[in-house]
């Protein structure tokens, strides 16, 4: 095959952080715009989202919430209820002051706009929607018969960040939250966890990231949780993103936005109350997770289209009977279901070069590329090329069998990139007893171009200081301490010596 | 029936705009927030917008357009360009000029946020995104192959607005944008009529509403398109709505914008563009158009849920009997197929009063209620109430019948309320041929509580100017220049005596 070359370069073992940028460039699925830290999300990276959303949306409802819509904007008095209990409190976010542009010629003849309007109280654009949110559920509920309170929201938010990074820290994003009230502390604690279980499963099964499941340290949760569970997962350079996170937030957001019922027992009592979010930066994950030196590669459940038939027209007289075997298939395609949904077929039509649209598809990660040409047709055959097994993969099928077997392929590159993803973790997961392993693990590839040492399963009784410490020093932190059976063993901490009964998950991080 | 009156205080004949309010109110649709102007969309009004996203969206899909997401903030500089063009342009818009808070302490104790981190530039959260997608296409668009560019968005945006009315007229508000490159004016105006012909559709098949789809006068287009294209509702105050536009740019903003690609001659040339959009107005719309004096009645295309199942149960010892019964016929409809999507059936076991719940349901205007009682056990049926046929109706079926014609009962609601409303329409709806009966048209019920003539078809030759006059004198716009057969007449003009060749309608509107 004479196909270009057209890798990604830098390769991720040269300069990961790079190999990222050029990747979601090459696949063509979000760039930066001028609005500093604000990207767009082009269609093929908004494709993903969009599967996200659906497969996500259709999980929250089976567990009984109920989407709804919250003001973009929060009174600065919100904010300063919150700030009370934060001495010294700064936030980065973007400050709406004035509501009114007027036009004002320049003398040099150019016109400018003229913020005018002052308002007398500025508003935030939300960075999340807690306080909002807990305004209204404070309306909402009188009686324990309006809980729970079951409420998630699709949106924007916005976080005004100085080192923006496309999908996974940008200065806008999209995300859910889910904002929860209930009438017991159990209640709202089986919600956290049913929460982060969803998570878990998801990532797992559509995004193909074994993701770790575990609990925040008191250090790491969400400022004003009493719990936060969070989902970890493990990228090529073998730093840990976390995914996912639910919070179990007690009576503390209730007390501070008034959300008060009468009980059963005819007494006013404070809710008990969570939250949980997943954002695009999953899509951000999954990136850094798959790809490889080639460009993306997309799980099958949440790629944009799952497929794409590309014709081999070499001669104008066999053009328009390739194109229409083309179609015909797609069609026969999309018929069939796979995962209970019709599978998602693109024709690529375009009049280019065979190798520079083989590429195209190679670099945006679609699971499947089929070629027909004018062999195939001949043949009755199919070239099929996987994703997941490299650029190359390319393997002629009798077009029958394809058909048949189409959703069983997809759900074998499905399981490849989970297999992989997971032999990834455990590859770079070590077990280790002393803090002389653990500056070794954290910094023999230190020169190894942004290559982390991976994670670092230790035995753990620290303090917050502690943490502090191996943070500042290894730039470290505890990702999670991981719920499984696999990490319960007693051992003693390896800073303090005192007794520990679980292994917790450190790592370097984005 | 002793069942409790609690229809909507006041009238629709009474006053129509309160009546407004107090419906949304009664519904659980939405409400005031503390931010002025902006909504909460509650779970009941946002699953119809999602009903609205989803239907749409497949339809905007079907005919080649992608998803995609641009920044919410617009840098002042694209609007100074604009502006360039329009001495004295002002406009109300929500202008962010700091990215920081900063906590400080008061002499009273109390903790105030201050804005800091002044922007050197400040931007606008997005009124409408022509300027920022305009950039993109800019971008985008090197040469005819890359034509034509087919993108949609769905977001919020924000425009601050001093008469704030829930749905129909808030700051911040849900739509959907399209946006398009063509690499002719033909291709753009197949585009422009397309997406027109996709609202009509919609709003008439989906929403019930029978629009007139027509074409803007030079007055009332969207700024700098050369074509509008609209569909206007009639609601139960006879007043009109528009409900959706499509516009034909022309190279007006690609222009501004710089969408220039190489054409298949070889020469630079500047794309031709449209965009188009509806919002959560149609939520409004939809409530104006079909409500009645118990509530809102939702088409069940659009209803979040289609069938609601309230199991009734005097005993103790007869209720689980009743409820297993209620959650076996929900299952058994939700298997059931209208319009090709599974039929949305909840059922309500909350333990209130039966009038009370059944008066919630008539409120919130779900499109079908079902009764189980003790008595319909032994009988094996159903009682059944069409919300289209109001709030008394009330019909005993054999539960197999019922089950076997569920989805024919829905179309027959569906088809009902279209039916009523073009019979609105059309009582509302009048040739007239001169200004004296124009005059008497649009004064006769004045004093009517804000219900309106209705829908004038006049002849028309006139220029701007006469429409700003009787704008001014009657306030009504010209709402089209419809398109059917059904206006095309030769005639005069009934203000200036001109030949003309088609009727245009005149209404007062939202």
């Amino acid at each position: 095959m004479s196909q270009p070359t057209t890798a990604i370069t830098p390769r991720r073992d040269e300069d990961f952080p790079e190999w990222y940028q050029q990747v979601v460039r090459a696949a063509d699925l979000a760039e930066n715009s001028e609005v500093r830290g604000c990207m767009v999300i082009k269609p093929w990276g908004y494709g993903i989202w969009e599967n996200i959303q659906r497969h996500l949306d259709a999980k929250f409802k089976e567990t009984g919430h109920q989407n709804a819509y919250f003001p973009l904007l929060i009174p600065l008095s919100y904010l300063e209820k919150e700030a009370q209990h934060a001495e010294g409190f700064a936030t980065e976010c973007a400050v709406v002051t004035h509501h009114r542009l007027e036009a004002q010629k320049q003398p040099d003849g150019t016109t400018k706009m003229i913020p005018t309007g002052e308002l007398a109280e500025p508003f935030v654009i939300r960075p999340t929607s807690e306080t909002i949110i807990g305004a209204a559920f404070a309306r909402w509920v009188e009686s324990y018969r309006d809980l729970p309170l079951l409420i998630n929201q699709w949106c924007n938010v916005m976080r005004w960040e100085m080192r923006p990074r496309l999908f996974l820290r940008t200065a806008e994003f999209l995300w859910q939250e889910g904002h929860t009230a209930h009438e017991t502390a159990e209640e709202a604690m089986v919600e956290a966890k049913t929460m982060h279980a969803v998570y878990e499963d998801f990532l797992r099964n559509y995004l193909a990231i074994p993701v770790i499941p575990g609990e925040k340290t008191a250090r790491e949760r969400f400022p004003g949780a009493l719990n936060t569970f969070t989902v970890e997962a493990m990228v090529q350079d073998h730093k840990a993103i976390q995914a996912g996170t639910s919070h179990f937030l007690g009576q503390n957001f209730s007390k501070a936005a008034g959300i008060q019922f009468l009980g059963r027992d005819n007494t006013r009592q404070l809710a008990w109350t969570t939250s949980w979010g997943v954002s695009t930066r999953m899509i951000g994950t999954l990136i850094m997770a798959h790809g490889d030196d080639d460009g993306v590669i997309i799980p099958p459940r949440v790629a944009p289209q799952q497929i794409v038939i590309l014709p081999v027209t070499p001669k104008a007289e066999t053009r328009q009977e390739i194109i229409d075997s083309c179609e015909a298939l797609a069609k026969t395609l999309r018929a069939q279901l796979y995962e209970g949904e019709p599978i998602r077929v693109h024709v690529d039509k375009r009049d280019l070069p065979g190798g520079t649209r083989n590429w195209e598809w190679i670099k945006k990660g679609v699971p499947l590329r089929v070629e027909i040409g004018p062999r195939d047709i001949t043949s009755r055959s199919v070239m099929v090329g996987r994703r997941d097994q490299g650029a190359k993969s390319k393997e002629s099928m009798d077009k029958e069998e394809f058909i048949q077997n189409v959703a069983n392929i997809l759900g074998l590159a499905q399981a490849a990139l989970l297999e992989r993803a997971l032999a990834l973790r455990e590859a770079n997961t070590k077990k280790l007893n002393s803090l002389d392993e653990f500056k070794a693990f954290f910094s023999a590839k230190e020169d190894d171009k942004g290559i982390s040492g991976g994670f670092a399963l230790m035995h753990w009784a620290g303090s917050a200081d502690d943490e502090d410490h191996l943070s500042k020093e290894f730039k470290t932190t505890i990702r999670c301490i991981p719920m499984g059976d696999e990490y319960a063993e007693e051992g003693t901490c390896f800073l303090t010596g005192k007794p520990s009964s679980r292994r917790v998950v450190f790592a370097r991080s984005y």
